[in-house]
């Protein structure tokens, strides 16, 4: 029988009734597509489906027709609704026996943990089919479980996101390669992320500008509410030549994205902003009320962002405003907190509360309650202060309360992003 | 021919390279699963294909013969990898025809956008299968589609979380109880939270507790990041009955879950203190530095709580928590910026700047830099301040850098929800 050749396809099996419950989200099998596809693997299916055995062997037995590759994530842990090793033992005819190693890594933990003895269910961690490799598991007590079927080769894997991740990060590659020997020509993309734009008008403007499509490229728009990315893919082209097809596409698709792009690292606009700042020596503080608090959050969010981002004040009543920010109480009378006089006087107030070289602004109404007929839910002003000049922006953001915090605080840090370089055009000048 | 009987089963069908390629989180499919669940259907699978005709028209016929009802979110927008109409009216040989309904409505919002025209490929959007019953989306241009094919009903939705919603919310009850009469027996749940002990310890409690398991009651533990919930859920029960199992299996189960335990609208602990606070008519202010504004984020992201949260400092700098909150620079040359006395000091000092009758300071190290061995990444320390009294705890928390930042905001808001329950015992006096 010949070897199989052509690229791997793999089929991912969640498993879970509170996945279709719809109680978790399933961020494993996005996570799983990811790394895949980074390995040169195509997912070409998921299933999900829930605790029980028929169901599972079901899925499982599909997939192996359809897949090469086939990881299962979930049902591998002590509860009784835990039934994955089973449904897929039996499926393979494989016994399950009791693996030494393994219920001896776990009695450590529980020891290391305080506790006196291993609890019975969790002895049944340690069952391991007949043949499976172990794969480590760093930060858990079940191991992954890697099966060879004469077909597809079946791997399980915890449920617990940060177990499941560091079994694959540990294992999945080296696993990959010994069993697929030669199939595994790597995808290869680049990402470009805009904010500002609407989906529809860019991929219009996308597609004015290249009447004769993409060639060997493929193109995805993936939005969201932070902005839309244009995920540009190729397979089984070396790297040089993917990098000459992608620069040839950015090139073209710049005069239509430059006013809208920015360069982050996994598409995070607040780690543009954090590298801006670092890259002209600056540091920010930031004055927030409507979004309460997210967009430091965002900053916080970038490991090391401590060298140029001070910190920051949330101040959601009027007299926080004019106690921590300097806020002048008539401003706040004459124009309303929400408005464009106070989102500046935030944005400088912080600036001199903090001592920093650069300062955002955020003031608006998220809602559901608060709005009025003049200034409707959604109605959110901010600025952005850096080197004496102030940039002052008012919009009408759509969506629930989430939506707007989310719009508002990526528009700040996009505004910032611009001031920073030089592209907020109508920035006037500003003591700060 | 019998009319089919029993609970409605369904299938959802999500569709995009994206969900593959796992640069998109599924959420509409989790998102489905709550809202069927709800209304008494049970949703037995979900397969997740890519943008290929073919591919969609498998999945489709597969979920036609596994489920009386079948939802396909995703690929009706109008870029050209948007092909789930065109492989569904394939499928179900309907012709299809644009809407002159759908075309002026979405003609009418480009207008009103600002836009003169239409885009050519917006058209493709108002194009309607045979007979397919339009159900409205009032916040884009694709409606929903919903084809009666003799057995399972097909229903397509767009891809686009916030239409989806909106289309579901407003359409798909009247929908199924016309097309489903009688077969739509409530599943029936509740949930119980906990914050602070470790899935494989509560369940192992709940076992003993519970020797002779739960009867006609299904319970699932549901870990995440934040804590561990407990899902009871019973199906074709009359709701007074439901009550009261849940109600006999609560009682049992008090003694274990109650020092865990909080009650918050969707599970969410940011929401209990809130209520607390509301019912102590005081309010509250938050020093975060660790946490860069998420604590202040998730008190924000409660509609309405800015009758009970006055604001809050970030304070990331040595001198933020100086300046801002009133830290002594010897306590923080003593003790390090994360230490027992800075947190008490800043919960303390945010109480004072804010004139608030609560408060919370939280200082760690989230890593993954700045660590020591005397220190090492992970170690948090947060204080909560109420009525004169100031708890205090450290720990070290496990995980990256988002692991420890949610788990440091967790612990400091239950720890000061229990300081305002009166049920944080080692509270001690503190000026406050």
């Amino acid at each position: 029988m010949p070897a199989p050749s052509g690229s791997v396809r793999a089929v991912i099996v969640t498993v879970g009734d509170e996945l279709l419950l719809g109680h978790t989200v399933d961020t494993n099998a996005a996570w799983l597509g990811g790394e895949l596809g980074a390995l040169g693997v195509r997912v070409v299916r998921r299933y999900t489906v829930s605790d029980e055995e028929p169901e599972i062997r079901w899925a499982v037995r599909d997939a192996m027709g359809a897949a090469d590759l086939v990881l299962v994530s979930g049902g591998l842990g002590p509860t009784p609704d835990d039934v994955t090793r089973d449904a897929v033992a039996g499926l393979l005819h494989r016994p399950l026996r009791t693996d030494p190693d393994v219920l001896e890594s776990i009695r450590a933990r529980f020891l290391e943990a305080g506790m006196q003895e291993l609890p019975e269910p969790n002895r049944r961690v340690a069952q391991v089919p007949e043949g499976a490799r172990k794969l480590p598991n760093p930060v858990g007590t079940a191991p992954g479980l890697a099966l060879e079927t004469g077909g597809a080769l079946v791997v399980l894997l915890p449920g617990v996101p940060r177990e499941l991740r560091s079994i694959i990060e540990g294992s999945l590659g080296s696993l990959l390669s010994r069993h697929f020997p030669g199939r595994l020509p790597p995808t290869l993309s680049r990402t470009l992320h805009t904010s500002g734009i609407p989906e529809s008008l860019l991929a219009q403007r996308v597609r004015e500008r290249l009447p004769e499509g993409t060639g060997d490229v493929r193109m995805a728009f993936l939005p969201d509410i932070r902005g839309v990315d244009l995920r540009l893919t190729v397979t089984g082209m070396d790297p040089v030549e993917a990098g000459r097809h992608f620069e040839e596409l950015e090139r073209k698709l710049g005069p239509i994205l430059d006013p809208w792009r920015f360069h982050g690292d996994r598409g995070d606009l607040a780690d543009a902003v954090v590298v801006a700042l670092r890259a002209r020596d600056t540091d920010l503080a930031v004055a927030e009320s409507c979004t309460g608090g997210l967009v430091a959050k965002r900053l916080t969010d970038i490991p090391g962002a401590s060298d140029v981002f001070l910190g920051g004040v949330v101040a959601y009543s009027n007299e926080a405003k004019i106690r921590h920010l300097g806020v002048d109480a008539g401003t706040l009378e004459r124009h309303g907190a929400v408005s464009a006089d106070v989102a500046q006087a935030m944005a400088e107030g912080v600036v001199r509360a903090f001592d920093a070289g650069a300062g955002l602004g955020v003031t608006g109404i998220a809602g559901p309650g608060g709005g009025t007929a003049e200034k409707p839910v959604g109605t959110v002003w901010y600025a952005a202060w850096y080197g004496g000049r102030c940039a002052v922006r008012g919009e009408r953001f759509p969506g629930d309360r989430e939506a707007v915090r989310e719009r508002s605080a990526q528009a700040a840090l996009m505004l910032l992003l611009r001031l920073l370089e030089g592209r907020a055009t109508d920035a006037s000048a500003s003591r700060g």
